[in-house]
């Protein structure tokens, strides 16, 4: 819910960003009308902007909300309401949106939400910004907050990571690259085979992805086929 | 590090939510000349962007770092790099940038990062926006991840949530409303007692916080003193 809001860019990207986290609707509690005429129009608006429902106070605007929440940026440290950090409110949100509506605030970019809006609200949340440069732009401060309410706190990266290339890809990898060494003179002939198992460490290393391996492997090739040519012309 | 961001605007707001969490160290690819110029001149830029420094490639903006992160709107599904949510990305690179400097990239508004750029990448990183409309503003999106990178999973509400009042307070409150009841004709007289323990659990069920109790126990004390005066008037 965006109180009192001045710039139409903000007005849409807040939007945007509520599209993005998959929240749909949108209420405006009395926007400058230029502003928020000029956000609806402009190009890319999203059918989330043309759906926006306004208001002309928050009483109403939130009048079928079983919790309120408004969002500060610290400051003002007489605050009579519970202020919470963003990890945690969004927490509670979470568990109160499962079974009904809520609403969250953010004031106008100037002054915040006024003292008005603020008797509307159970408590206040805030993001957890630095002390020097606590004031977040409107646009990113939606972003942020409707990004912890979606996140996923268990999300491993385990089934996105490519799968590693089979041990014999990775074996006919380093015997290449063993022969490629011997054949560069790299190895001294006569060389103990732990100088070969210094290089099998070496591959292993590397983690070679599954979807690299041939490729390598034809490198490698490539490498090997060259210096043996060259050995045979050098002979 | 904005690669080839074309928009003085984004430019702007990116440095601000870097301010914002305390990520002091910008570093712009080839930007559009004159978006960076723009930007740069705003009124309100930081210092952080006075400070940020100009690279011709991505080679040597990330030389220094031991760690590379790409981020990316998903959609092309044949990338060659993991690709992990920023869950999970985030925790990675807050173990790395422990000992070490890290590098996260964002490409341009419109196409975002080149293969020339990505392979320069250890692994990507995307936000968790629906797929639907995954694509986000770029200021919005690095508020994301540097949230992300800041938040605290072990945050708790407890510490800010303002005291409630002590149970003699409460105990007050309970019996100036129980006589304001009486005085109003609320409770027949006669009443059982078994009435005003029911009041007594309505005002606990409050949580009526401490900064707020000597305000109620005045409001009470009016209602009281009204009743009382206007019986003494009937009476």
């Amino acid at each position: 819910m965006l109180v009192a809001t001045r710039n139409p860019l903000n007005i849409g990207s807040a939007a945007r960003a509520m599209s993005n986290f998959g929240f749909l609707h949108l209420r405006v509690v009395n926007p400058y009308e230029i502003a928020f005429r000029e956000a609806r129009s402009a190009v890319g608006a999203s059918a989330l902007l043309a759906s926006a429902e306004e208001y002309k106070n928050v009483a109403d605007a939130v009048a079928d909300c079983t919790l309120v929440v408004g969002t500060t940026a610290v400051g003002h440290r007489e605050l009579r309401h519970p202020l919470r950090r963003l990890e945690y409110g969004a927490r509670l949100i979470r568990k109160e949106a499962a079974s009904s509506r809520v609403a969250l605030l953010f004031g106008s970019e100037k002054v915040g939400l006024s003292n008005q809006d603020l008797s509307h609200c159970h408590w206040l949340m805030r993001i957890p910004t630095r002390e020097a440069h606590s004031s977040m732009n409107l646009g990113q401060a939606v972003a942020v907050c409707l990004y912890e309410l979606v996140r996923d706190a268990k999300a491993r990266g385990q089934q996105e990571r490519p799968k590693r290339a089979a041990a014999g890809e990775v074996e006919r990898m380093t015997a290449l690259l063993n022969e490629a060494l011997r054949l560069s003179g790299y190895f001294k002939s006569g060389a103990p085979a732990s100088t070969e198992d210094k290089v099998r460490r070496l591959v292993r290393h590397l983690n070679v992805p599954a979807g690299d391996a041939e490729l390598w492997l034809g490198l490698l090739r490539q490498i090997v086929w060259k210096l043996r040519s060259g050995e045979k012309l050098a002979g």
